[in-house]
Order: C-alpha cells, then sequence, then structure tokens
C-alpha cells in the first residue's frame, strides 16, 4: 500500500511554445503536481495566478515549492538564483544555462541548501533510448554519426534570441543529440575538430560538423545543420559488430540491421516531469554538464566559417 | 629530521621556448627530481637521452616515473593517457588540454590508476597572489577590472599553433589571468557578455572583452588583447571598502591605495615543480578547470567580430 503524499505546488517561467506544446499538458497528466502560477513578461496560463516576473511571483504566492524555468538560457540564472534563494526546487529547461560555471554555481548553491536542482535533457527520455545503449553495451562499436537535420524556420520560426550570442544557434537542437550520445556511449567522447557555419548576419551558427573520438580512439562524427527542409534527420547510426544500429527520430525508434526493434510514442516531458518529482522526493539533484561542455568545447576548439545571411 | 626519499626520475615532452626558459632550470634547482630522458619532433635536451616521440621514450626508458607534457595543448591528450596507461605521473602545461571533456576524462583515468595528474597554472604562484586573495577576503569588493594586453610579436614569435583552432589565441596569456582571479576572487564568477575580435585571417582571437558577475551581481571586467606595443599590463585592480588593490605583473606586485605591500621576484616553476613533488608524494592529483572553463564559456557565449589580418 503506498501512502499518498500531496501533490508539488508548482509554478512556471517563462511562458511561450515549448511551455503549451510540452509542460503543460505534462503537468496536467501527472498527479504528482498542482501548478498553481507562472511568471512571464508576455504569456499567460489559464485558470491559474499569472505575474509578470518571478519575483513578483513568489512574493505574492509563497506557497509555490517548486519552479520550472523555460525563459531563454541567457536570462535562467538570475531566476534560478531567486528561486532557490527562496528556498524552492528548481528544474532547469535544456540548455540548463548560458554558461558552464553558472551552472556549476547553481549547483552548488542547490547543494548547501537541501534544495533539488533538475538540469533536464527531454531527449533522453526518448523511447528507444534505454534500449540504444543496451544495445551499445553489448557489442563492439566500429564508429557512430549523428546526424541532425531540421528546418530551423519551422521549428524556430522568428525566435530571435536563439540567434544571438549565447542562444547556441543549431546547437539548440544539435545538444539533444548530444544528450542522448554522451548516454548511450560506453565510453566518454571528446571533441577533436569542429567546424561551426555563422550566417554573416547571425551571432550564433547554423551548422556544425564535429569530429569526436574516445579512448580508445573511436571515430564519431556529428553533423548539425539548421537548413533541412523536406525531410528531417534525428539520427545516430552506430557500425557495431553486432549489425549497424540506427536510432532515428530523435530517439523515438529503433533498428538493428533494418530490423526495427523499438517504435514507440515519445513521452519525453512527461517523463522529465516524473523524474523530476523523483528527485524532490529523494532530496537529491539531477545536473548532467555533459552535453553542454561538448557545446562550448565546439565553440572553443572549432574553425569558423562565414555563411550567407539567414533571414527568417 | 627529515628522511630524504629518491628523485622522482622525471621525463619532460615538447622541448620548446617555455621548456628551455622555465622547465628545465626549475628541474635542475630542485633535489626532488632526476631528469632523465626527454622526447621532441624538434628539440633536444643536453646531457640525457633524447626520443622523436613520448611512446619511443616510454619504451627505451621504462624507470621514468613522471612525464612533464608541454608539447601544444591540440596534442597533449593522446601523449597524456599513453603517459597514465604506462603507469606515470602526469604534469600537464596550461591550458591543459584543448578541451574540457578530455582533461575530464584524463582525470577518471588517474583516479582509477592512483596516479598524480596536475593541471599546472603557473600564474597561480606569482609571489603576490597569495597577499592578494587575503586581501579580498577581509573587505568588502565594489568592482573588478583585469587588464592583461601584451605584445603577442614579442612573446609568441611564429607560434602559429597558438593561432590555429584550439590554440586559443590571446586566452593563452588571458587564462593566465583568469587563473589568477579564479583563486583570489571569494565567490565563483561567470561570464554574461563577452566579445572575441579574430583577426581575418587567424582561427584565434587576438582580443576579448568579457564582463563577468558572481552571486552578489559583482562587476568585473576583463580586456585581454595581444596588440599592445611599449608597456605591457597584466594588472587586476579592485575597488573595495578598504582601498584600491592593485595586483600588477602578472601577479608579482601587490599595492594597496598606492601604497606597495608586496614586490618580490617570481618563482612561478619553481614552485609548480613543488607542488607537483608534493601531490606525488601525497597520492593525489590536482585538477581545476575553472580557468578553461571560463574560456570555453567566453568562446560560446561570445560575439565574433573580424578585425585586420595578422601577420607575424
Amino acid at each position: 500500500m503506498s501512502i499518498k503524499s500531496a501533490p508539488i505546488r508548482l509554478s512556471i517561467v517563462g511562458v511561450g511554445k515549448i511551455v503549451r506544446d510540452q509542460h503543460l499538458p505534462s503537468i496536467a497528466k501527472n498527479a504528482d503536481y498542482q501548478l498553481i502560477a507562472a511568471a512571464s513578461r508576455n504569456g499567460t496560463v489559464d485558470g491559474i495566478d499569472n505575474f509578470k516576473s518571478i519575483e513578483a511571483m513568489l512574493e505574492a504566492v509563497p506557497s509555490i515549492e517548486a519552479v520550472s524555468l523555460c525563459m531563454p538560457p541567457q536570462f535562467r540564472y538570475e531566476a534560478a538564483r531567486t528561486a532557490l534563494d527562496a528556498g524552492k526546487h528548481v528544474f532547469l529547461e535544456k540548455p540548463p544555462g548560458a554558461t558552464l560555471s553558472e551552472v556549476a554555481d547553481l549547483e552548488a548553491l542547490a547543494a548547501s541548501k537541501g534544495l533539488s536542482l533538475f538540469a533536464s535533457w527531454h531527449s533522453r527520455y526518448a523511447p528507444a533510448v534505454e534500449a540504444a545503449k543496451a544495445f551499445l553495451a553489448s557489442t563492439k562499436i566500429n564508429s557512430v554519426e549523428v546526424i541532425w537535420k531540421e528546418d530551423v524556420r519551422h521549428w524556430h520560426p522568428n525566435q530571435d534570441w536563439i540567434w544571438a550570442a549565447g542562444g547556441l544557434g543549431v546547437f539548440d537542437p544539435g545538444i539533444n543529440a548530444l544528450s542522448i550520445v554522451t548516454h548511450i556511449m560506453p565510453k566518454p567522447l571528446f571533441i577533436t575538430a569542429a567546424t561551426l557555419e555563422f550566417p554573416e548576419n547571425r551571432d550564433a551558427p547554423i551548422a556544425a560538423a564535429i569530429t569526436f573520438t574516445d579512448a580508445d580512439k573511436l571515430p564519431v562524427t556529428a553533423d548539425f545543420d539548421w537548413r533541412q527542409t523536406g525531410h528531417q534527420s534525428w539520427d545516430i547510426i552506430a557500425e557495431t559488430e553486432a549489425g549497424r544500429m540506427v536510432l532515428s527520430e530523435g530517439g523515438a525508434k529503433l533498428s538493428i540491421d533494418g530490423k526495427l526493434v523499438h517504435d514507440e510514442p515519445e513521452q519525453e516531458y512527461p517523463a522529465l516531469y516524473a523524474r523530476f518529482a523523483e528527485i524532490i522526493k529523494a532530496g537529491i539533484s539531477d545536473v548532467d554538464l555533459a552535453p553542454l561542455r561538448h557545446v562550448a568545447d565546439a565553440f572553443m576548439l572549432g574553425r569558423r566559417k562565414f555563411v550567407e545571411a539567414f533571414v527568417d
């Protein structure tokens, strides 16, 4: 017999597209949460109290226990610090911040206050990711190819923050691939070369070609491109002693040597909110910076190339 | 009474300018070491066995106990891994690698083998650094300004690797400033904005202007420039409640409100080798990635600006 505890009184900050598409439906379906307030410069959520800033919200609704932060990463540190200082657990949308150093600082603050900090990586919860990890652990890998190509005009229409310095550009979807790769590979990878293509009118890259390796000199490449029209590709392909593994559709589908072994509807955000409730109950944090560390490494090590201007 | 142990049998890899200027004299003066071999594509060290590669050296001289790695950072991981796999302690010149991820991997490897890994930051051992740290801990800081301006033609003549992707450009000296700042500031900093100036013919920046802050919103700026002729500046200036602190000449001189309180000849590399012997004896590693993390953050968050070509 399980004793049902009171739901976590949750609030959400930064009400934009991802919140409407993913966060609100996932929270509504999860009995562990009661969404009681939102704060956003522009958006509002129907049926709950809405505020213009996190400060106003936390002052007006002191019973809030946890905060989901979904504003652009450039503004996330200050909101996270405000929430942690007020004694709230914090869920960070991906990427968890604009710099590695600020997230390290938040992690130390959460630990010092006994609060839970969750650096969420939704793609790690794609349906076939665990099966891919188990397969890769069971064989010898010869090479890996990551292909993440999508149409930015379709997925990020007029999102200027994503093109600003710190907005990460094509690494915004690319970090999803990196969050899967860093989870499923048996040994840690590191970047040995990268080329980043910047539109001449933008401060963030529209494409990146990256070469990784590991301690065993495994060849791993990643090709991120935001200029893909038509078929969209979110694939991780591994050539192994046990055949060719294709993890496709962003981690939703898995096939081995042409045979489909896993194909289920995705439940990424519901799984993220289940994980957040779990770490709050356990009194721990979940902050793995490896995906963002690879992005920072790519910017530091990468060669810059300028390409034609991008206009939405 | 102290019992004198046998000296550590040391080898050195990558015999270039910094090895001749700093490493060899420091090792020669330290009774804790016996330098027995060197490996380098081009350079040699008189009076000891010289090899073309670390692999050839380790095979020919199995009694080597520790290795100092002084090749360009882009080639350091593989040499470090080779040395650790062979059971040797490793000293890494700064920066400790071309990426954060590869150094994290080396750190885990050293720990798993019970070997000492030293990510050295020579500027932290400048004579007035500890006095500056103690002063800053004793007062309230209002602002900090870091000015690191030098003439690349004088300090790095024809060092093409430093201008290649991964060579860090002006962050090669700038990381010295960051290694001091991250050591002396009472709270962790993180970058909020940066502008990196790239010569149009080079893959690494010649100048960078960075804005940092901390949990208390302290204003901190850093100005790195490699185009400084005439007077060279390596200064960290803090305005505090107890007056103006100037840590100048790369950490060698300290003055408070115009009064010189510390001025001693530098002994950075002798101190580094003393520290390396200390951690080997203690059976620990010393790897603080904060300076390199700030560099990666600056590349990831920074705006890129192209400036006139640089020709040596």
